[in-house]
């Protein structure tokens, strides 16, 4: 099955997204303007994107001492997107938007993702002005979350510094008002910063008039000290150009500086920067340091970035889906036209037979399988959690409390599952292909090489893990996780009710148990030196947990449309294949999990 | 440990080299000749080798329409190389040969695969020549061999073509008699070839003055069609410059030419080629066709072809291993010292605390020792291997014989478990680098690169695991499986004497049953179809009871030595982890081994 076929099951027969145009907020919204918007971004992704996914990874970006070039391609891919109205999808009306639901927002960005991973950074620009929607003033949100949305200026986010990346109390960044009239300044209380930020994609370049940075930086406390911790971080809007109230640029040059263009393995499409903030290079305004404007409350600058966190590591482990699905598409492809070997008889292979395709070979199905059921089922738990955000914003006030505590639970998983399974599942795609798959002929290797970074930014597994074990089951004691239990429960009870899905039920159950007495064997000692040695391997074995009841759940939606289509059968084979081959993987995992093995923690430095 | 002490402690502690002296093919060496030929490839792998490795990357071959440009580096690689006299480092003393143990070429080999795995392509050139000396006329030795050996030319093996990859016996290069007198060329009998050949490593250049291309056709029968099947293939010399029986260039061009070179993931050091015999781009002494001297009989080819297959596809495994170990060693390196995050406490991270190295967290220590474990343990497998072949080639009729059906069974784990694991350590060395390792200002992005063929050449995963369940441990009545299992007990048994292993080994004791049953019940029904359904999973299982038994052996003579010294502690706990996180996958993969799983190969295409 095609991509746009996965999702209308996913979104249609499986999520049931229909039933959001009861609310209020979507209540102009029916099949037909979903399928509009999907229509439109697959459209957009076949013309715009799919064509130039190999352009943006040869001609990388590169600097000319003035400007950044990028190709034509990316220029006109975001002029096509920006033109979409995509970027301001979820927002109000009133300010322009399309109130369309976060799940088909998400859905319907996926064609993108899988066109073409990194020309479009528009996710960063979208996320910037939500950000600003829910902590900037008025002004803030006319001024620069507006001009986001329509598409005149782009967004970052400027928080890892070289010495602080995933530390982010470690950073160094200074901000400090900026004399007279500072605190009386229309846009905000304005600052000056000094500093150096690292890793900031989409940090320069020539698509957009402006650029508006989100900068975490230190306000220094009365006794000139920066606070220690989390707690001294502010955030502030930093913008390449200066603008007065009206959003006009007044022709004065920030001093934002590109101190260099990151050198990547993949996702060259998008630029990725070390910014120099207020070191002297675009002197403004008579005095040291770059204008920034507050956002918020000072102190209160990780809490004002981790809003968007959520969505944007869904939109992370999405990318990683897609990329993960674009390489089974075309290894398909392949399997389906490559005549190579004879097929299995009773003897052996039969030379006197003709070739075969070698997607008749039973070891090239086992990797179409895995494949497919990484790639699928991270499609639905991702849009799954999208549904969540829906729920989460728009749902009676206990459903909404109970999707934004699930969410935290699901996120980690939704995040780190895809970047690792996806990337696994490339690798496949390159095996199936065989040496042709190693050459830069076949965009197989390219999608193992851009899905490599989704395991590191936004996050590295190692931060997703503790998060998960040290943090998001632990939080409102445990609520969360029971939350979490009661829904993998209740689709197992369903499923128990199909005859079809018995066994599979059993095993998700049996899981399930696993899981849980690992997660009280690994914090019963009560230190989280012990519990977290191993938070990785927990990771990733509640990850196929969940996985497999999102099979499970798919496996029954499934069954219920019509399981003699072949679409449907094949959805029932992947998820077989995910309980008998994927699903058993738990043991080892959990394992050292429930007996908080230390062999890794105790490890002397020297012994490596 | 750097890789010398890792070497050493296992050439000599381990794996006892020294004893090998007492045979008479060996008698004139001792370990100060051995120590002189590793020291010296470890300087001239760290001199011409190491500092390139990534110039080779970046300046990748290029074809100019007459020649194949490489950068000089190669050049002066390949001299210095040549100049060591490790291309004949196993052949006689009568033709210039060291008459060195293969455990110690390979281990000495191993050093330039680590400093720079593509730069080199000796091993075809030397496993050429090797072939030739089993096969060859006394003529063809001479002429062809020797001059490979001494590094005057290069050598290549031609086998795949664009529509048989993996399916040699699809090949369709033919060879026909050259007229007249072409039985009694004192070169061997003189054949005309035309074809395509592709995935041709090392296929062109400028290196060396000739390039000797050993290449697979079949010689049509009586009706003038080529016998199906692999038994119609017959193996030929075909230099690319003509020479004469002296070994003189007669200064005519053979009917060899490059039709273009493969862009690849990585690798890039190494020339990959598609070449077009007999096409007519360069026409010779008038008569159509590449010239080519037949080795050995006619319709033996590929059994000679074999005779090297052993040994390349341990060297296959070796470098997978060695690049494994590269980014073990970077990625070590960089986590002993980047700062980044605080200490855990009891309460969770301490923000009072200064910040740790990152070699201090528990799961940058885990990926650590997942590298070491992954690393060190193939390293073990691959030089107990080459071991294996001193054996087969310098021991008693009984113990040679042994060594020869081990090595069997052995083979197709040496090769593909290091491809997937060290490619695996190779991840894990780019995840402690977090944004870093994504750069390309760090080595270890490259090493994942250029590891990802080592699932591919010489075989794929797939064909070494059908090699592996399908012939290798049923061949003569599984006796090699026997013999394999005979060894591992063996391992135990002296190790259950060892308080401190006593766990392990009844670990891999019950692992080994597993697998036999597995194996035992794959073949239950005597269905190739069924019992081959699973054998990737099968070879995943079977490669982690061999990495077992490597590690549960390699602990005990770190026992023997000094178990308070921190090498062998941190060899100790490199076993322990690989007994604790790694052995107990088998489960999962046995499984569906077991069961006969069909899940896969019963997969209706259009359900995909």
């Amino acid at each position: 099955m095609g991509l746009r076929a996965t999702l209308d099951f996913l979104l249609y027969d499986w999520l049931q997204v229909e039933a959001l145009n009861g609310r209020e907020r979507f209540a102009d919204h029916s099949r037909e303007t979903f399928d509009a918007v999907l229509d439109t971004c697959e459209r957009i992704a076949r013309d715009k994107y799919a064509p130039f996914n190999r352009t943006v990874d040869t001609e990388e970006p590169r600097f000319d001492g003035e400007k950044v070039i990028l190709p034509a391609c990316t220029h006109a891919a975001r002029l096509a997107y920006a033109e979409s109205g995509m970027l301001s999808a979820a927002q109000d009306y009133a300010i322009g938007g399309m109130q369309l639901p976060y799940t088909l927002e998400s859905a319907a960005n996926s064609f993108f993702a899988a066109a073409s991973v990194s020309i479009g950074s528009n996710m960063l620009t979208s996320g910037n002005a939500s950000a600003l929607m829910a902590h900037g003033s008025a002004m803030q949100k006319k001024v620069f979350a507006l001009n986001e949305f329509n598409g005149r200026w782009a967004g970052t986010m400027c928080l890892s510094e070289p010495q602080a990346g995933s530390s982010l109390s470690d950073i160094a960044t200074r901000a400090t008002l900026d004399g007279e009239g500072a605190q009386t300044d229309a846009l905000g209380p304005r600052y000056r910063l000094k500093g150096n930020k690292m890793w900031i994609s989409a940090g320069d370049h020539e698509l957009t008039e402006n650029i508006v940075h989100l900068v975490l930086a230190k306000i220094p406390g009365p006794d000139g000290q920066p606070v220690p911790g989390v707690k001294g971080i502010s955030l502030f809007i930093v913008p390449k150009q200066l603008v007065d109230s009206e959003g006009a640029l007044t022709g004065e040059r920030n001093d934002v500086a590109l101190a260099g263009l990151n050198h990547k393995l993949g996702w060259r499409g998008t630029t990725n920067t070390l910014l120099n903030f207020g070191e002297g290079k675009y002197p403004v305004r008579g005095a040291a340091g770059a204008i920034g404007y507050l956002v918020g409350e000072p102190g209160r600058g990780l809490q004002c970035m981790f809003h968007m966190m959520n969505e944007a590591r869904i939109s992370i482990g999405m990318a990683a889906t897609m990329l993960g699905l674009a390489g089974y598409y075309a290894s398909l492809d392949y399997a389906r036209n490559r005549p190579q070997g004879r097929p299995m008889g009773a003897g052996g292979k039969d030379a006197t037979q003709p070739q075969v395709r070698i997607i008749e070979h039973a070891d090239v199905k086992r990797m179409l399988l895995a494949q497919k059921s990484y790639g699928e089922g991270a499609l639905a738990l991702n849009l799954y959690c999208a549904r969540l955000v829906d729920e989460q914003h728009t749902a009676g006030p206990q459903a909404a409390d109970e999707a934004r505590l699930l969410l935290e639970v699901l996120t980690p998983i939704a995040k780190s599952w895809p970047s690792e399974f996806c990337l696994e599942a490339n690798s496949l795609a390159i095996q199936i292909h065989g040496g042709y798959g190693y050459t830069r002929d076949f965009q197989v290797e390219q999608y193992w090489r851009d899905n490599r970074l989704n395991m590191i930014h936004e996050g590295t597994h190692g931060i997703q893990a503790m998060d998960l074990l040290g943090r998001k089951v632990l939080m409102e004691k445990g609520r969360g996780l029971q939350l979490l239990v009661a829904r993998i429960q209740a689709s197992i009870q369903a499923a128990e009710a199909a005859p079809l899905l018995v066994v599979e039920a059993g095993a998700l159950a049996a899981a399930l148990r696993q899981a849980l007495a690992a997660t009280e064997a690994a914090w019963s000692t009560g230190q989280p030196g012990e519990a977290l040695a191993n938070a990785v391997p927990y990771m990733q074995a509640l990850g196929h947990v969940v996985l497999a009841w999102m099979w499970l759940d798919v496996a029954r939606a499934a069954l219920r449309a019509d399981a003699a289509l072949p679409a449907n059968a094949g959805r029932l084979a992947a998820a077989r294949y995910f309980f008998r081959y994927e699903l058993p993987k738990i043991g080892a995992w959990l394992e050292v999990v429930s007996r908080r093995d230390m062999t890794c923690a105790l490890m002397d430095e020297a012994g490596f």
